[in-house]
């Protein structure tokens, strides 16, 4: 990198983190939890989002921010689930940033509870975007392998919560979950670290539940 | 993007543009065969890149460019199977460019058939740079879905091969590998597919002699 990138990135981050803060500032105020899932592309982001808004949509408001380099599919999917869905399209960037969430904040209705913005699919550009969420959640699928937090530790490092996907497929794969849970951990400590599969239900409802308290904590604290 | 943004991309990608096509030169001159592998994280280029050594190794000097953020497994990997690998650790950048594999061709020996180089596990922004190969391949693993590249796109237009990985676990999915490819070939018809299991062998065979075949190609084409 030259000089002169590092400044433009300096800046580039700079606002970002300005207009993040913004976000955070809104969403506290409204008292919505604000929810950003970061992943490789097919880590099972949008399955996770359907399986949870069967958990949570019955006695929570949930709404859903999807941000994808093309199509209008994901968003799609969550609309079908009854959930209100914004698609971002980056067309070509690969990954969110507080600038492109800021616009579709004003049309997300103020009684929801909890807001989330799924990522476009890449395990390493979004780590750098504050997008003025409350939890950070970072996921990883058994297939992708028990050795990818020492490799992209980025995203691990600044994630709150861990979600070990698609654990259906552990009996077929070299995966471990306790390497996998372990490598992240020693990135960051603080993890708090779920396994679950989405489409066989393991896990869901622990997770569901912590969602769910998180917005009490974050209510509470807030009163 | 600003406007002084789009300036410092273009400037990058315009001198990275120059960088590559010296690369290109120097391969060509030396009959070696430049193949740049891309694909999310754990699509299963290196296990790819193993089953591909023990195929070539007997016939053909092969050799290893890894690109990863941090660590040396992949390299460590790659040389357990007697091939001469070296390993570039971008350090946070989340792509290769022409001007990191610059120095490590000077190290690479002179009677190399094949020189294969694993970018950094992203679908999005390692498309974007030109690394000097002469082929460019896609990697799609069946657990990632297949609905991918109609939302990755700009991987699949760039390349000429697809190979779609990890068949063995089609069974346990709802991956139709007929579906992946036809959407791929929506956006490129020009790519050449393949769908192998490296765990399992299926078609690594065929892909072995697709390479030893490019490379005739290629080094009839110098004469």
């Amino acid at each position: 990198m030259t000089r002169k990138d590092v400044l433009v990135l300096e800046d580039l981050l700079g606002t970002n983190k300005q207009i993040a803060a913004e976000i955070r500032r809104e969403l506290g105020s409204r008292g919505i939890l604000g929810v950003n899932l970061l992943s490789s592309p097919g880590s099972g982001k949008t399955t996770l989002l359907e399986g949870l808004a069967d958990r949570l949509k019955s006695r929570h408001r949930i709404a859903v921010i999807e941000g994808d380099i093309e199509t209008e599919r994901d968003a799609d999917r969550i609309r079908a689930k009854g959930v209100p869905a914004w698609q971002i399209t980056t067309g070509g960037a690969c990954h969110l940033e507080a600038k492109m969430v800021g616009p579709v904040l004003a049309r997300v209705p103020a009684d929801i509870d909890i807001l989330f913005i799924e990522n476009v699919g890449n395990l390493v550009c979004p780590a750098a975007f504050d997008l003025g969420e409350s939890l950070r959640c970072v996921l990883l699928s058994a297939p992708e392998g028990d050795d990818k937090p020492a490799k992209y530790p980025q995203a691990f490092l600044t994630a709150d919560v861990l979600i070990l996907t698609k654990s259906d497929l552990i009996p077929y794969l070299t995966f471990d979950p306790g390497k996998a849970a372990g490598e992240a951990l020693l990135i960051n400590p603080r993890l708090k670290v779920f396994r679950v599969s989405a489409l066989r239900g393991e896990g869901m409802d622990e997770l569901a539940s912590f969602f769910v308290n998180a917005l009490r904590e974050r209510r509470a604290g807030r009163a």
